[in-house]
This record gives structure tokens, C-alpha cells and sequence, in this order.
């Protein structure tokens, strides 16, 4: 894999714009991927990322109980995977196998990277205070790593139901906003 | 105001890509604007949303004072307002007045709609237990409305610095995902 390391500071613009992404997680069985979209970044530095992760999912209780995943970032090409990945469960599918991913060693944690996504943010659980509300963990981004030849990934976005917004073009106006 | 009221069980599809929103609120003195990209989806009906308001910000006093505000979604052609909004503080900027937006009247709280937004949800606050350790507010949507004539709405999506992601083409797969 020619992955690079990713400064954390610059982390937050990987999820700002809200990519559909895919969380990995290794709990005693076979690895997990779940696709997701509610997530939010709530910190620069160290990167702090809320997200909902349904209780009814697989990954939920891996979670919980190792504390750790992977937010993987696919582009458009992936787009059967993702949705392939949200139609399924890991209790009856190992998603790796069945969607055609390949699973990468993380360094920080025992989730795998997903080597075919274009960045991936190793991830550890600092808070569940809303979890048993709103199923809402704030995640801190540990090590963060990039496809250095991707220069304009294009990212999907989920408007619901399987209909997804792909990145477009990119614009640059002059701010003073981070 | 052409704009039709849009159900709640929808709302989630608006906000799930990720654009970046203007957060009106209506304190004391004249109403505000705040750019935003640090939210997320929580729920689906009633439709929640999480949020980031930083405590530096003029609308994090009045929000904490209000409990209400509204997310409008702006479109490209506003970049350049959105971007003004984001580099200004209400402290000392009329934003309505200094960058051309009209605000409209609201049905459910104070805080006024932008006009020129192509879709307006109307929030209250409900859920503050994160705001002192994450400036994280959860907000439940009221009423939402929407411009009909608008039928593919050219979202922005912050990358960092006033580099945006601009919608592009829209994709549809075979799912059961909501």
C-alpha cells in the first residue's frame, strides 16, 4: 500500500465535507466494515469525530466493547461496496470476502485499514456519555493516513435511500476561516 | 417566498451529504449568521441534528440563551456570502444588511429564514449535555421548508480555508438503506 501519513491537523478537511464513509472494526471474530454517513467533526487537534452508530448494527457492540475502529473514505468507484456494505450485517456476512476489500494493518489499532479507500483515520472511543441516548461516540483520531496520488478524490454523499451526490468541482475563495 | 413545507421523515436527506449551512438565530438585538459545517444527523423522525457552535462565536450566547435557531442550506451561488458570514462576527456586523440576505419570518421559533436558501429548517435546542465539553448542541427540526423549483440544489462542502467541494452529479443505487 502507498499510503503516506496525514498530519492530524490537516484531518479535519476529510470529513468536513461529509463523505459516506466505512467504519472497520476487529472484535473476536472476523473484522466488520459498516458504511456510515452521520458523523461530524467536533475538534481540530487532536481531530475529534462524533458519529451514530446504530445500535441494531454489528459494529455497535464491537465498539463498545474494544473501543476502536477504522473510518475508511471511499471514492465513487467503491459505490456498489458502500451500499453493498450498508445492506448487510456481520452477523451473517463477512464483508471483506463477500464485497472484494482487502483488510491492511493498522498501526494504533486492531481494526483494519480498508487498502482501497483513499484515506483512513485510526480511531479510538474517548466518550459514550450519548451513547445510550442517541447511540452518539466521539472519536479521536490517533494516526491518519492517505493515497498521496489521489488528487481529487471523488467522494460520495448520501442523500438517502441509495441516491448519492458525487463530488464535483472544487472552488477556492479568500477566507480566513480554518 | 415560493417555499413549500417539506415533511419531517425527508429532512435527513438534506442534511446528510454534508453542506455547509448558515445558522440564523434572533437574540436581543438584530439577527445573526453563522457558517457552519461541524453537524450531523442524530435521528430520523423527529429529525435531530448535532451540532459544533463555537463558544467564540456571537451565536453561541444567544443560542444557549434562546434554545432556538435556523439551519438554511445555501447553494453555490452564495459561496461568496457564506464565506463572508464565516469571516465576520455579529458582534459588530449587521450580516443581513452587510452581505445582502433577507431574512424571511419563521413559523415555529424567533430566528428568521434566509430567503435566498434554497431549503430552512426551523430547530430548538433539546439536548445540551456536550455544549460545555464539546461546544455540541442537539437540535430537533420543527418545520422545514424547501424551494420546489429547485430540483438539484448545487450544495458547497467546506475542504478547509475556503476551498469547497461543489455537488455534483447524483447517483443511484439499488438499496434498502434509508
Amino acid at each position: 500500500m502507498a499510503k503516506r501519513s496525514y498530519p492530524m491537523a490537516k484531518v479535519y478537511g476529510l470529513l468536513e465535507p461529509g463523505p459516506v464513509v466505512l467504519v472497520t472494526t476487529a472484535g473476536k471474530g472476523r473484522p466488520n466494515i459498516m458504511t456510515m454517513s452521520w458523523h461530524t467533526m467536533m475538534e481540530f487537534e487532536p481531530p475529534l469525530v462524533g458519529c451514530v452508530i446504530s445500535n441494531r448494527s454489528h459494529t455497535f457492540g464491537i465498539l463498545k466493547a474494544t473501543k476502536e475502529c477504522v473510518i475508511n473514505i471511499p471514492t465513487v468507484d467503491l459505490a456498489e461496496k458502500v451500499v453493498g456494505c450498508g445492506n448487510t450485517t456481520g452477523q451473517d456476512t463477512d464483508k471483506f470476502k463477500t464485497f472484494v476489500l482487502t483488510p491492511a494493518a493498522a498501526s494504533c489499532v486492531r481494526a483494519p485499514l480498508i487498502a482501497e479507500c483513499y484515506a483512513n483515520l485510526e480511531c479510538r472511543v474517548v466518550d459514550t456519555r450519548l451513547a445510550a441516548t442517541y447511540n452518539f461516540f466521539i472519536l479521536e483520531v490517533l494516526k491518519a493516513w492517505i493515497d498521496p496520488s489521489r488528487k481529487h478524490p471523488k467522494t460520495i454523499h448520501h442523500r438517502g435511500k441509495g441516491t448519492f451526490m458525487v463530488a464535483g468541482e472544487t472552488i477556492k475563495l479568500p477566507s480566513r476561516m480554518k
